[in-house]
């Protein structure tokens, strides 16, 4: 299982970047739990409640950090 | 969906900078929940709630840490 | 509303940029709780919480990470 | 116990990169809950809880920050 | 009030440094609940939580690393 | 009390650098709960508490990333 999508942390702009950021937050979880029906049940629990989606915000924002120092900022 | 608003961390001012972060978490949580009625549903019990209040801004200051590294910090 | 007072990251002093820290998590909280008389009354709960003194230093922390790295450490 | 295999954090790729870091993560817990019958009972509940998962993925997140910055993020 | 004792983040060592950072965070939870009195009776509770010791640690944590830079790691 | 094990965050090794990070976690918690009897009480419950677990490895991610970064990652 692929971890990180097309195995680099480049991408040509931002926003491909936090796309990628929220792909690897994603791809952790499969990791950790691999059977998908499981995760699909998780789903509606999660995503109605706010803290649980500040919490997977806070995962992406983490994983961007990464991205963005990697593209030096896209400057 | 645009997840970074005109796809640049670049911003004149820390102000904008800031906008820019809380944008940012915010598009994070519209591409993991689509449905902008659940998100409106969910918003009094969370911005009435300290905790979440202050889960959100932590989510806010992450953004803005690498937000304000690519723009040097507005030196 | 300005969620970064003076709209600079550079202060004088350490002691300042904690005080700018500070400042920046709350205009975080209060550009997302809009209404100062909910924030007031969110107030006593949870600054009788330790817990919740402890996530709101967290925050805190975070900020000023970002603002010590904007003036350098104030070497 | 090694908290490192092969005790480096340089790798080929990001993909090794991510792996290193989501086995880094679970070397800790080993390292605090040496037990692994009782780490092994505690996965079904960590493992069907959403916001555990995101937890683990947020140890994941800054795990491979680190690695990614000791790799020049494989630029 | 002083929210960094001698308003610096220099110190001489690395265990100084690490006193610094615990000595910071404890001097913004004072700035959030200014009443000494309303703090130490959070102490015993929250001081036999092993959940809010992690949190406080980790607190601690972020703290040292922004010391940490600011002391180029007392290389 | 010593903070920080011969007083430096350099190491040998990466794996020295993991334990280094583990213990600078554990001595802040004996900074804070300085009663070894009730640091030995909570060990049961917060070992056999998966979420417990992942906040702990959480903390010793975010020192290993100062710790690492002052080892220039062992490169």
């Amino acid at each position: 299982m692929a971890l990180i999508p097309e195995n680099t942390l480049i991408t040509d702009t931002p926003e491909q970047g936090r796309e990628l950021a929220i792909a690897m937050a994603r791809k952790t979880i499969g990791a950790i739990q691999t059977d998908p029906n499981v995760r699909k049940e998780l789903r509606p629990g999660y995503a109605t409640n706010a803290d649980s989606l500040t919490m997977a915000a806070h995962v992406v924002a983490v994983e961007f950090a990464t991205i963005a120092a990697a593209n030096n900022y896209w400057r």
